[in-house]
């Protein structure tokens, strides 16, 4: 593909921040901790997570880089960047959550397959580029449609990376046309991360952000943009990605029997303590994120020290404002809240944090009851064990 | 208004179907049985839940109804139903349900104030009528608006009933206009029900129906619509129908915290069994509906038998055919799906049901964390507790 290649080593990566947890280096699966994930409200690059699944790709020909549109459609085109600059640019403030979140949780209730995650697969970014919507209409599929002239249904993204998963070939996905070519859901081909041209982690020179859906189908390193009848049939889609009941394991799996997940869920987490935290006596603060997927806000954010008996609400914020979720004060749509709370110091060592979002959804008391092969979703309330400083020092007594 | 009047008693109030449940008489509030609700995948409108506040509304002039249009508009319009009849139609199925569907369970846990609903206060019904968002077109405001040319950022639909709650004045409620100039959000003003001119319990001659969202919002006995620049001032948009955590008491109310809800969030309940049912040994059929609100559909329906250690997945189905969650099978995307599945009688007496959405989001386990003073949105796991004919023989000896 035009000025877009894939190393088949990892030898050619990108140097990274060295503060960033890595749970594999090659490919580079890596999250910030707790602590800078909710130093700012738009997340810095150096912190933001990376996801990746095989070696990144590299630009040798900035200029003669193109994206393909084809498939289904009258006739094919090829964009360059400066064509694609040249279309109306947006920047929108989204939230990527990586479905494997939490999944290292996850995997404490019952083994799940998977890359561990603490609680930092997620980011808020803000993204600049041009709308899908207005791309395809380029192709001459029109704003809000279902089903394209020649029968397209699905958007299909290919990127020019090399995974195993699909055998040496490119990560790929597809979103509902219905969604690409609705102008409220903010599909974007961004080639802008944070006011700043992509870095290669994050899919320089263009990736697709889908806002309020899973990371895994916002596409990097974008190579073809596909009109397709029925949704992409890639490893990601069909063999991955997909919710899967507690009663399935490896052993009784039918992929088929399941759509890929798109959404996500309503999700929180506490990131000003860890699980082996010493605190002492008084009040302590209880401060992290709280995110819902396909737009929705998030209405609550409750705090609990006594397992569960008792709440109290955490204040919300995006940007320096307080956060109130409607119409007028909206600020940004698909991105999250950070939080934060002081309370007593727990008499019980364990500190809870759930959220509900502007649906009324909530997140489920326990993770056995959305426990899952692949480790997805984990959305359960957020529980940090913490000790008190008092009852080490009696039991040194 | 002209054509449409509110009588100031209940002397003039339709006759109703025998079998309805009634929780309260004046206003007429009722639900179909157990069984009767899901005895066919559109419910007829005998047993389609009652939902008032005050007598119902008598047409006595129909050539003379006109729905009024005004507030943040350039000129202000009347529409004859003859004009309403003439924009594109639409046939939309949509499930609407009451936000206090189970309120009688949660107030089990703690009294809350409302109309006692057992898990009936929801209805599945073909609605046909205008676009709201072409009706807006009419009076000059675009497709896809979030805020008019004169500042307009909400759309007020006012009843011509006469509610205590308003002191005596008519029912009103706002939706933004977001979502009122949304194409894909299928607003109505309908003037059919199931193919049939809505009756005077459903609102004839014209209401709205805002799918996906809690049934509040979707006002019958439509008399005006108003652009207006923040939303609805009403008692049932300030005063109800919003959600609070379960520390809020009516000691410790503070209304303004709140949005008005509008999304309802999963939700699922057992139609076959009731709690009092004696059952046998051997197979039982656990069946009953599964929806979620914003065009969320159902992703599954989990049947436990023991508690929730343990999960069968229920089929699931839309009209006549297996349901399929794609966009290629996606029937109805307003609507519930109906489940069934045949299980093992219970051992402890107790069956659950709980559904997923595609949004990946759970009902939550117990009603205690979610009660709230208004008793909204109950969507806790739907627990059925049934005795084993078995278990009474015995007893009996």
């Amino acid at each position: 593909m035009p000025g877009l290649t894939a190393p088949s080593d990892y030898s050619q990566d990108p140097p990274r921040h060295p503060s960033l947890k890595i749970n594999s280096k090659d490919p580079f699966n890596a999250e910030p901790t707790r602590e800078a994930l909710i130093s700012s409200y738009v997340t810095p690059v150096d912190f933001f997570y990376k996801r990746n699944h095989g070696p990144i790709p590299i630009v040798d020909d900035p200029e003669g880089y193109r994206v393909s549109i084809g498939g289904l459609v009258e006739k094919s085109v090829e964009l360059s960047m400066d064509e694609l600059r040249k279309l109306p640019k947006y920047n929108v403030t989204a939230t990527l959550q990586c479905a494997g979140n939490r999944r290292t949780a996850m995997s404490k209730t019952r083994t799940v397959k998977g890359v561990g995650w603490d609680i930092a697969a997620v980011g808020n970014a803000t993204w600049g580029g041009a709308k899908l919507c207005d791309v395809l209409e380029i192709i001459g599929i029109p704003k809000l449609s279902a089903i394209s002239s020649l029968g397209g249904k699905h958007v299909e993204f290919t990127s020019v990376d090399k995974c195993k998963e699909e055998k040496g070939g490119p990560y790929k996905a597809s979103i509902p046309l219905r969604l690409a070519t609705n102008p409220g859901a903010d599909v974007l081909l961004a080639y802008e991360m944070n006011g700043e041209v992509l870095n290669r982690d994050h899919g320089y020179p263009l990736r697709v952000i889908v806002p309020g859906v899973i990371g895994a189908r916002s596409v990097k390193w974008l190579d073809r943009i596909n009109i397709i009848k029925d949704e992409c049939q890639g490893f990601f889609m069909q063999k991955d990605y997909k919710m899967f009941p507690p009663s399935v394991d490896w052993d009784n799996i039918d992929w088929s029997t399941r759509r890929p997940q798109m959404d996500f869920p309503v999700q929180c987490a506490i990131c000003s303590l860890e699980d082996a935290n010493v605190i002492n006596q008084g009040k302590i603060t209880v401060a992290g994120y709280a995110v819902s997927g396909g737009g929705r806000g998030i209405e609550r954010v409750d705090i609990s020290v006594d397992g569960g008996m008792n709440w109290i609400e955490a204040q919300r914020y995006q940007k320096d404002t307080s956060y109130v979720a409607d119409d007028d004060h909206y600020a940004d749509k698909w991105a999250w809240v950070l939080f934060k709370a002081v309370v007593d110091a727990p008499e019980n060592a364990e500190v809870i944090a759930k959220a509900v979002d502007t649906a009324a959804n909530v997140q489920p008391e326990t993770v056995e009851a959305i426990w899952n092969l692949r480790g997805i979703l984990n959305t359960s309330w957020h529980r940090v064990r913490v000790q008190k400083a008092s009852h080490i020092v009696k039991s040194n007594l």
